[in-house]
């Protein structure tokens, strides 16, 4: 449907590598870089093209997008020495699609207009699954005409795609998800307990709960996870505890008071602190159940 | 559907008078006793008997139904002077409707088994409205044959009848609905206040976490009232102040712990002294402001 | 000092025996009753005289103390049947020195109003070496006159005696006094997993603390037990426990918010469900070290 | 007493600007510099030397002392362009008096070590008071050795002055300092208002209180401000507000957890965002006041 593009695509990872593979087969030229070659190959193998270092794959791209874990690779990828904005042309439209703080994507965003490159922050959900089956939910943050840009792309990566605001307010929307998601299980945590320690039948009585005003998606697709206590991921508390840390700071930075995201944000800390980084976010419950007494392991 | 029932209605305020009403509709004996006079002969009027004390009412019922205030009113109504245990045959089975805490439907079942009355917990959600249109959800506690028993009541009543545990159990998922109910809407009123903050659309911000893990009833049905800034109640932070008075108590009687839950339960007092304890619980909203330090009036 | 009165004295636990001891030991006449025979013995041992009941030890007595558990002892041993208000005499000046709810004072003070009998409220602190050294601190509630009346026994009682507003306000102050114990205790514990995980040296920087702003009676007599990790009481944290009972739904019937008290008061009930019940409060610090993820036993 | 140094002070403002007088005072040839001229001219009054740059500064200095705002600027004099490591000689001892994250003293400690080049990390508590006074309580993170030379400099500035451990150290028992100082001024502040709702009388409350368990330094030094509502700083929120962010960052960079640190950040947060900023820290008595449904202004 849409024209094709040549589209440098830095971090090949565990979600990049599949958004890659899905922009090739809508039809894209995409040349990949990361800092292992066996991701590069197997961008190859899906019928991208390999480049050596960012300066090589970003030299000839139209759109650059960005996929790397967290905030300092994203300022090292394109503020950094080889990075994007040395190499890129003026014009060239950077879409980062890492989950970072919106002030790192406001500072990238100011960084790039100095030398006449546009950037959209994109930040998505949706996991491993979702970056496979190109179902990812996309929030973005910059300019209109970028977005609308862009939109043929996003669309080849996720159904649902947003244009939310300015530069940082799809970081922002993405912090905000997360800290929603975070307290909507820990309340569910401490309900289970709760109606655990009381003597009610559980799975009943979720099944009430997720038929009402309690209702969430949270409580639709983890119940099972709380009930089994089976925490197979899913998302990763490590992963949870870093966004947990992104929308700690991105609400301090613009004075927004987060009374419950903040002892949330502890409570994910402590979780990972117990050993439970590998876990599903659901087992938030496991925290829960330490301070009811019960032994969890 | 069912045989037609000689049921004594406790308590004909907002949700007891339609609900009495749906049973007379249902085919049933209904013989309504209120402290004021206007609500028993409305009760009259849509078909129902009028008795002058719960003596009366209860004499020669084989269901007694109370749906009153709170924890007092149920004592007073059930285990007081002149209340229900007094009057009621043995066999009569008692279903108190009204929202307490679990310990005090287990102080009334235990008593009531002393003279050989059987008891069901069975509060409710959904509303007034939920009470007219016969759409209640319905949590029962209690045992299993005196809920088979009671069930073709409670299906002209709600269509979500569910069978939760013992004495008490009802209660407490009606608690735990309340819980994860307020922390929802705190959660969700903390995102907005920070997407604002941030500059993001919010309505377009709304939509996309609606659609994703951050999605719940809450964020649906409330996300309206809270771009737009309308507390008409819904459900009345008065009333779930006082639901987090029963969550805190029972929880505590049990000894599960609610670190998010009463800090959440204290917002929602706070909202109270703060005035707005006859807008819609969706007003936490206004909590979350005032801590930003916005105008909120 | 004082002239000679006669006083009954109910409730002669860990607490109450030393307490009338010291009124004998005064010059008083103390007519003792409790529950269990072997405290009156002991009362009698040291110079006071033995009752049957309470109706027994009332009828003559001029003051009337009462030092029992909690609010259900209170309200049994003054409100109910055989209780203090059947028997005492009009006139007669009764002193409860529990510790229970401000709420539970008034109810009593109001009772008693009714029967021509005037009413101290008068907990106490610094524990059963405070009681028996009678160096305790008496925060009195109730009026003026009945204060100044009442001043010479709490004096052969305690060294700090305050009379701090009209009835419940003794148990208002007490109950502020058990927050911030609570919360300062908390804080100290939060500071030193945060200083042991940081590498400091924590004799020497709990030292310095102590020194500066952040210097507290918790700090100082609490230090050598945190650095020690020895835990034997002192004030148990199951006593902390219900007196944090106490303060939450005080202040809540007052519409007043205890945002970080309520939180801790959770953090209380979770080192009370993890088996540290008998330990002193102090060992709020083995709750800090479970979320740290810490093996405390 | 001490040898006389030659010392290079970089940060002339409210605290840097007395204590490099006190230096002088003490023996020592102190040549400073800051953004700003006339504060160098103030220190030329006071005996001292000026400098250009901190380059001209530090060329001939056996100890650099720096006492900046926050974590960039230390960067930016220590690390950045024209610092202090571009110009100290080997050997050179530095220390920064700045309050930061102990993470950034640890950073810079690594960078000096590199060119053989001594640091401490030695904030102060006390304010502009106790620096002009030479009161100020100093902690110490370093080498001992390096400790041991620098005592005589910093018996100078102060008098409570102790080594808390390697580097780093010295910011974490500030960081800890800060929190525990704002806890149990928000503690306070919640039974102030729980006082006051309760009718109690508050300054024979406070003084009770004040001689228990539950007295502290805060609640000594404090009590009048907020009996009087008299917020003059003092120590400003705003600070507070900085050194809570500081806590929080360092707490989580060691896995620390803060659930009641984490929550009081917010509340001081929360104050800065309602204009109490430039109030003292006692002000968070205004957060509960607006939580309790007060007005404030």
């Amino acid at each position: 449907m849409s024209a094709s593009r040549k589209i440098a695509f830095i971090g090949l990872g565990i979600m990049g590598s599949p958004m890659a593979a899905n922009l090739v087969r809508a039809g894209h030229t995409v040349t990949g870089y990361n800092l292992t070659q066996d991701a590069i190959d197997k961008l190859v193998a899906d019928g991208g093209l390999a480049a050596g270092s960012i300066a090589e794959a970003v030299a000839d791209a139209e759109v650059v997008i960005t996929m790397v874990p967290a905030d300092p690779q994203v300022e090292q990828a394109i503020l950094g020495e080889g990075g994007v904005l040395e190499s890129a042309k003026p014009g060239t439209l950077v879409i980062d699609m890492s989950s970072i703080t919106p002030q790192t994507s406001i500072k990238v965003a100011a960084a790039a207009q100095e030398k006449g490159i546009r950037t959209l922050d994109a930040p998505v959900s949706g996991g491993e699954a979702g970056a496979i089956e190109a179902v990812l939910s996309i929030m973005v943050g910059g300019g209109a005409e970028d977005f609308a840009e862009a939109k043929p792309l996003f669309d080849a990566l996720g159904t649902t795609v947003i244009h939310v605001g300015p530069a940082g307010a799809g970081q922002t929307v993405k912090a905000a998800n997360q800290l929603i998601v975070a307290v909507n299980i820990q309340v569910v945590a401490e309900a289970v307990v709760f109606l655990e320690n009381a003597g009610v039948d559980l799975p009943a009585a979720l099944d009430v709960l997720a038929g009402g005003l309690a209702g969430s998606t949270v409580l639709n697709r983890k119940k099972a996870n709380m009930v089994d206590r089976q925490f197979a991921p899913g998302f990763r508390i490590d992963l949870h505890h870093k966004d947990m840390g992104i929308v700690t700071a991105a609400a301090r930075a613009v004075e927004a008071p987060l009374p419950v995201g903040s002892l949330v944000a502890q409570l994910v800390a402590s979780a990972r602190a117990n050993g439970d980084g590998s876990l599903d976010h659901s087992a938030l419950l496991r925290g829960v159940e330490r301070l009811a007494g019960r032994k969890v392991n």
